[in-house]
């Protein structure tokens, strides 16, 4: 017997869109994104894939992604669990800017270091600017961060695995969890232990069911990697997004 | 000290918009309700009521409602739990049939017994059914039934306000219920002690925020009969309600 976990990275954002870092910041789904949402769903259902709980971030865009597909999926009734352990990585002093133009501003080498190494941050957030997350009271007493590279979100990722996902997962239920592109890796890393230098190549598209089958004894994949409910589209997709910013 | 509760009946579903008698069978919002849901939400914003936990039944309309009007309010992060407990009333083998036509067909005095009697159900539904639930998975090992009068919706309403909602008040949060006419008027019947008679003159308009505050002691309202946000649409409102199937 195995245990069904499902990861949904949210479909396109504005932000997506425009080429901007988002991190925390708490921006909608792009229209394309609200129909990649509902496609998700509905590939729920051809794979007869029906999730019985979701996890999701504390961040629109996977909340939305999470409703949408679900609604789709005729699961919209389902349980729910959200914590800020599955939001994006925080992209510190970074958040707001321009993808294109960081590049630009701080060339190739610096630029891939922060959106693709495992443990170098971008520089932290300054407390009380426009995209700070500081006061923002669904963090209220939480300890949360002020940059983050892979690494860091992988230490409050494993935590949640730990106490939320996998008590879900031994009751035998189907787990949902919508997030985002480095939650979802940092996931993925942990699952399939990916090194930290093979990790920096693995990109997670945007609303595709990714499905891991884990063993009831060990929690480790039986299919390692996973398996997309709609490998053509997941592939075509993981292209485009490894040349963002280009 | 006061505790905080709000009650939302969903907007517009697609079969309050056909005149059809629904219960149990999960249609979706009409695109009026969806605007009733966004705009509930702005009445929360706009009066400073902002939840901070949301229960909803398993049905569609209160569910969508729900995301819907807490997105509209920057809250689309909060907790949230589901019960089939808060759901609309069991319309029994009245599921799917035209209030016009039933009105027609078994005359006023038996179509207002079945719509405001307190203790008077409809025929109970054949199980297999088009609109029965008996093989849902969401009900599954759960006690449902096969009709009920606004007594039988009182019997599993207060377990459920017992067990779920007065933890939540009792913790100082703020709790919105996101459910239906017959739910909320039970909720209602409870809280204001209104007697079997009186209740049947008491309709709750869609997509109005009403507000009870609760003392700490007893949990009965400082305000009884609640609060609307919107008190001017709510009467409107409550008016239109009275004339359905008219």
């Amino acid at each position: 017997m195995t245990y069904t976990l499902v990861l949904l990275r949210h479909g396109e954002s504005e932000w997506n869109a425009k080429n901007l870092f988002t991190g925390w910041v708490d921006v909608a789904l792009s229209e394309k994104g609200v129909e990649e949402a509902k496609r998700g769903g509905k590939l729920l259902v051809d794979e007869g894939v029906l999730p019985d709980v979701v996890h999701t971030s504390l961040l629109r865009r996977a909340i939305t992604t999470a409703n949408l597909a679900l609604d789709a999926a005729d699961r919209h009734w389902i349980p729910v669990r959200r914590s800020w352990r599955l939001n994006e990585r925080h992209y510190g002093a970074l958040q707001g800017k321009d993808k294109k133009q960081t590049l630009e501003e701080y060339g190739e080498e610096q630029f891939m270091l922060w959106r693709r190494s495992y443990d170098v941050p971008p520089p932290p957030i300054e407390p009380g600017s426009a995209f700070s997350q500081d006061s923002d009271p669904r963090y209220a007493g939480e300890p949360i961060p002020s940059a983050e590279a892979l690494e860091q979100v992988l230490e409050r990722v494993v935590p949640y695995w730990e106490s939320d996902l996998v008590p879900d997962l031994k009751s035998g239920k189907k787990v949902l969890v919508a997030a985002h592109g480095n939650s979802i890796r940092a996931i993925v890393k942990f699952l399939d232990d990916v090194d930290d230098k093979t990790i920096a190549g693995i990109n997670i598209p945007t609303g595709i069911p990714l499905v891991y089958e884990l063993d009831e004894e060990t929690l480790k994949p039986t299919n390692p990697g996973g398996t997309y409910l709609d490998p053509a589209a997941a592939a075509d997709a993981i292209k485009a997004v490894a040349n963002q910013g280009r």
